[in-house]
């Protein structure tokens, strides 16, 4: 397809809690699975969740922790892949695009070196919004 | 008005709080007396104040929870209607449509008949961002 | 520019902690700067958030109170402006907009000399969405 005809979805990844990647992870596959582009950009508590060994060990914010080990269970029954597993997938499509934001890096003192391997682009705001403002679809999560 | 003029609203409501839900549907009702339609997509904890006699129980996050006296005590005076209250309302208006997220149901274990009889339609991402994309408002609540 | 060509983004900003209301007016500034309109809609929590005195003492969620101290030093060392300055340097770009709640206002009885005096207008969500739906990015904070 024409790429200037593509739909375009652009999110804001700026939670970091299990709920929040799962969100955001799920909407990304399926626009890509849909022949959609999918640009995350990953801010704040998003961004902190790309540090090395920090998605294996989220959970879900507190007012739900007793949802948790339900969902856990019902994840396991359908063989559903952990967040970090669909990103690897996600990093297969080239309609896939990832962004760390480097204004939070910045404020959290993380480092590209501390970032997980699938993190290619680190960008600033105004090169997210020029994506953005050509989207059909933008979220902040 | 023709239809395919008439401006779209479409909203993933992911929030199950209370502030969250009142968002939603005074967004949704707004939208729908300016005669636009509202799409709401029910996913993870907005899915879950579905399910019935939890929408009257919803409470103000946590960290708010010490204006939840005030809010309530406001919203009466108003006689502010309740988010099911609200729903009801909404479900009246043919430019007002809600879905359940299939995937959510599943990870939750939520069965339709667990759900509140105003849910109509139990659709998966990709139903949800065919209609986000020909929006002209998208959110994530 | 055309300003009937100038891109638009128009923002709910809900949240009322010091990482959302960052992301809004670091998202807001960066538009301006980019000279897209950037109109910022207040309403529950980011409204209580605009009552005098009340941004200075903003803090971090309660699930990331843990890195609120490293982020403070960061942004002390990138001599960072607080919410609150960036909130005034916004206000000097005729770019910008932002508008108070109505109905949060009724909802938490907050009158409009509680408010900062950066606080123009005040209007109701149908005003919003007319804003809303001519914006090329909209997003829920």
């Amino acid at each position: 397809m024409n790429a200037s005809k593509r739909k375009k979805l652009a999110i804001v990844v700026q939670g970091g809690t299990l709920d929040k990647l799962y969100c955001s992870f799920i909407l990304a596959s399926t626009a890509v699975a849909m022949d959609m582009e999918a640009h995350l950009y990953f801010t704040f508590w998003g961004l902190n969740a790309l540090v090395k060994g920090s998605m294996e060990k989220i959970g879900l914010p507190a007012i739900y922790k007793h949802l948790e080990e339900r969902m856990k269970e019902n994840l396991a029954k359908m063989n559903y892949p952990t967040p970090y597993e669909m990103l690897k997938r996600l990093k297969q499509s080239s309609l896939f695009k990832m962004y760390a934001c480097s204004p939070s890096m910045g404020m959290f003192g993380v480092k590209r070196e501390d970032l997980i391997p699938e993190v290619e682009e680190i960008i600033g705001a105004a090169a997210f919004l020029e994506i953005a403002a050509e989207a059909d679809i933008t979220l902040f999560i």
